[in-house]
Order: C-alpha cells, then structure tokens, then sequence
C-alpha cells in the first residue's frame, strides 16, 4: 500500500495512538487502514462414499486437485459462500450439512473453512476455474496432486472421521512450508 | 474507496473480466482492489460455573458489556487472536477448550468466532478498552445491556448446550436489526 484509498495522499506505516501494531496512516486525512486476514470457504461435497473434487484451470496451482473453495464475499454467510463456490467451480448443488474444518494459514493471513455437504444429485461439471471435476473414493484421492495443504488436511481429517463415525469440528494451522 | 493504494490513480467500480461481481479497479494500472469480510474472534472465558464479560470503553457501545472479543489480525491464528484479545480487554490468561460458536453478520461483512476457554486464574482486569471486566453466572448476564446481538446469540446458545451437556458448534447468520 502507498497511497489512501481516501484521498489519494501518501501512507506511512506508523502505530497509531492506543495501537500496537503498525497499520498504514494516511499523511494526508490520517484514515487508517487495516488489513486482516481474508476466510476461503469451501465444501466436501459427498456422493455415496465418494467426494468431489475439482481440478484447477486457474493459477496458483493450475491442474492440480482442490475441494471447490474461495473467498468469501461481503453481504453473503460462510454457508452461502461455500455454496456458490461450489456452484461456481463444480457446477453442484449441495446442501450443507455442518461444519467440519477450521484450517488457519497464518503466514498468506487466510482462514479456510470446509462444510460437509450432500451432493443432492451426482450431476457436476467443470466451472470457468476448473479443467475437470470428478467424484472420488478415499482409496483414489490424488495425494501427490492436491493443490493446497489446507485441503489435504481437512480431507486426512475428513476420512479419519469417517472411520471413527465422529465429525468434531477439525481445527489445525499450517506453518510456511520448506521448499 | 477512491483511489488505487498501488499507483494513486482513481477508481471506478466495474465488474472485472471473469468475475461476476463489481469490485474497484484502478483506472491508472489496473490493480483489482477486493474487500471481503473480516473475522472477529472472541472467548466464552469461563471459571466455575461464571463467565467473563468485559465492559466497553470504546465505540461503538460504551458502556455496554460484550465477551472479550476483536479483529483478528494478520500472522496469527484465530485461537491466537481469541487468547489476545482476551488478554487486551481483560488482562486474563485462558487456555483454550474449543471452536463454539461461527455468527455471521453479513450486512457489516463480518464473521463472529467465540472459543470456549477456561480461566487460569481468577485474575483478570479492565484493559484499554474496557471500562470493567467481572463473572457473571447464567442469571447474573445482563442480558439487556449487552453490546452486541452476535454476543447474545451465542450465549443463548453456550447456555443451552451446558444445559444439554453437549456442545455442538453453534453457527447462526444475524439479519439487521429494525430500529
């Protein structure tokens, strides 16, 4: 950030009074600006004992797996959001069942959430950012070809659930991983 | 939102290639300028059969009591930011039990978050922004004077649960309240 959405003018990054963080500060109209972490909201969307994934046609991560996900919108819920994305990028309807993962990914300031949903039919197709969508057993989820952590992790969670036969809410946060 | 915070430049909204909703872009380069809704994290901070409620000292409702809660902030994890902001509004150390309550706000594009939590200690004080902090027991809440809506909620709900013996996730989306 350079310069207030406000005015235009110049931003320093200063702390303000009664603060203890350095924000942006306007020189000019001293406005303020904050920046908070942003919520990606998806779903795992079940077919009998199978759930959809979808295959990015979009960077980052182009061509690899993902569940249908992204950021939440203003003036939407977390549940409607994960609906419309799974609409957008699956073409599915889903009906949401409850909320199953909590993924903090402190380090690019996200929260992802995932629900568990119902497919109410088996009928999906790729949205404008997939390549591909498809159903798939835990045997054949494409570990190696997952497209982000946080999603690997809430599907380890997911199934380890589903033996167990006890969905509590799954809450796990990821560090930078080492390249 | 006025000018681009990237070059300076004016902004207009319009609805960018591939999206489906306006958002501002810079008439200057071009940089699309999002704005999704914020996460506000709290604690149910509990002690005995008492919970802790902090007394504001800032708008909006001063003078009004709330659970200690605030935005959460970039770099950390939203039990980090529960355990804080606890610590900034009631000078109290909680260990964190787990995710209760998820209450959307979407007219003001937020998302609420409260985390039961024990008290370590019965030690806790007014921070910055709060005017008092004290336990209140089921009947002792001050229902009326409570600051906001997504607090009640989710202490309807806290005391429901403890009353059933179980707590489930608690997720409700808030409509704007007729004046």
């Amino acid at each position: 950030m350079n310069f207030c959405s406000e005015c235009g003018d110049i931003v320093r990054l200063s702390i303000p009074a009664g603060d203890n963080l350095p924000r942006h500060v306007c020189l000019g109209c001293g406005t303020i600006h904050y920046s908070n972490p942003k919520l990606v909201v998806g779903c795992i969307a079940e077919w009998q004992d199978q759930i959809l994934l979808c295959r990015r046609s979009i960077e980052p991560r182009h061509g690899f797996w993902t569940l249908p996900a992204g950021f939440m919108e203003n003036g939407e819920s977390t549940i409607q959001a994960a609906v419309r994305e799974t609409r957008e990028e699956a073409c599915a309807h889903v009906e949401i069942r409850q909320l199953f993962s909590l993924v903090n990914v402190p380090h690019i300031g996200q929260v992802h959430l995932f629900y568990r949903a119902y497919l109410l039919a088996p009928d999906f197709a790729a949205g404008q950012e997939s390549l591909e969508t498809a159903l798939f057993s835990e045997t054949a989820i494409p570990w190696p070809s997952l497209a982000f952590e946080s999603v690997a992790c809430c599907l380890r969670a997911y199934f380890a659930a589903r033996k167990s036969g006890v969905f509590n809410i799954h809450e796990e946060t990821l560090r930078p991983m080492r390249c």
